[in-house]
């Protein structure tokens, strides 16, 4: 994953699981996960959430700082982060290089949740949240299965959706094999069949 | 908007209003506008497209090259537009820097699009493309109104609906005052008000 260097390195901040890491506002600086997963959202005028992306270690966020824009987003540790705080003017070239791949990866990201939000239904949706939370800090390996913190409730937040809509879908994906729920939990058990659904 | 140096240049190449630019597939050069407007956009399993970010002279696209992953969405010329077909790897330091500073405006301009697909009615959604549009080459100004070149297909194709709805919503907003509607063109009347349809 790289190691920032110190002058660029401007300080590290930790966070408990589900505290709040940036507000929207005036961009400050540039941020690097070193350890964890970060979530980044919006919500719409109901209160309802929707993820733009995860950010996952070596990863970097609040990006705008680059930019001349203000920040539109929140973001949350979803699990216990380790966040670097960057200096953008003191990367050096190689990491100035690392830094737009993973902005273009970031990019590539944002497309596919933004096709899943146009086009797929939310059984599509949820599938794909739950492919990409295999796969992060949230997870973890038992067996041969990846086993999530996640409740109904988070996973709603995380998609745009409430609860009883989220918990009707768990039921049709456990139905397919795909999945089983559990309390605060749920368990891949078939990749295949959860990438099907997903349409990936 | 600055001018790539002839090192990093690898071609130049011209289109066509409504042209194909790209295709999704491997991702094989970074290409840069220099003139002109380029809409990047994706189709889901019923053919129906989404616009992922517009993209304006100076800007990158094909980004998905600074990464090992595959290009997902389509291009094409929405006005006659002239690209340029750049070589990453011959970028210098204060074009590298420009890079990334324009793919962090790429991912804020896609994340406002996903907090208007996820939470907005499709009126918002109309209203902000309007918006975007107004300010690009498919708009001239006629003393101090905008005029967008743009048919209600075209409109419903940019944002995943059907020219039924786009044609209601255009009533609507006419009525409102924000817009005229002619033949083939929109006319912006009330930035204001189109502002405020938008959520922005």
């Amino acid at each position: 994953m790289g190691v920032v260097r110190t002058g660029a390195l401007l300080d590290r901040i930790d966070f408990t699981a589900g505290e709040a890491v940036l507000f929207p506002g005036k961009a400050d600086n540039l941020y690097r996960l070193r350890a964890g997963l970060v979530r980044l959202y919006t919500v719409d005028d109901d209160g309802v959430g929707v993820t733009l992306r995860y950010v996952k270690p070596g990863a970097y966020f609040g990006e705008e700082r680059l930019t001349s824009r203000p920040r539109r987003y929140f973001a949350e540790a979803v699990t216990r982060s380790s966040v670097e705080v960057v200096d953008p003017d003191a990367l050096s070239a190689d990491e100035q290089r690392l830094l737009s791949g993973l902005l273009a990866m970031a990019l590539d990201s944002m497309g596919r949740s933004m096709h899943r939000l146009a086009g797929k239904p939310f059984r599509a949706r949820i599938a794909a949240e739950l492919l990409e939370l295999a796969d992060s800090e949230l997870a973890r390996r038992v067996g041969n299965v990846s086993e999530i913190r996640i409740t109904h409730d988070e996973l709603a937040t995380a998609v745009g959706s409430v609860r009883e809509t989220v918990t009707k879908v768990i039921g049709e994906l456990a139905r397919l094999g795909a999945i089983n729920s559990g309390y605060g939990k749920i368990t891949v058990r078939d990749l295949r069949v959860l990438r099907e659904v997903a349409g990936e």
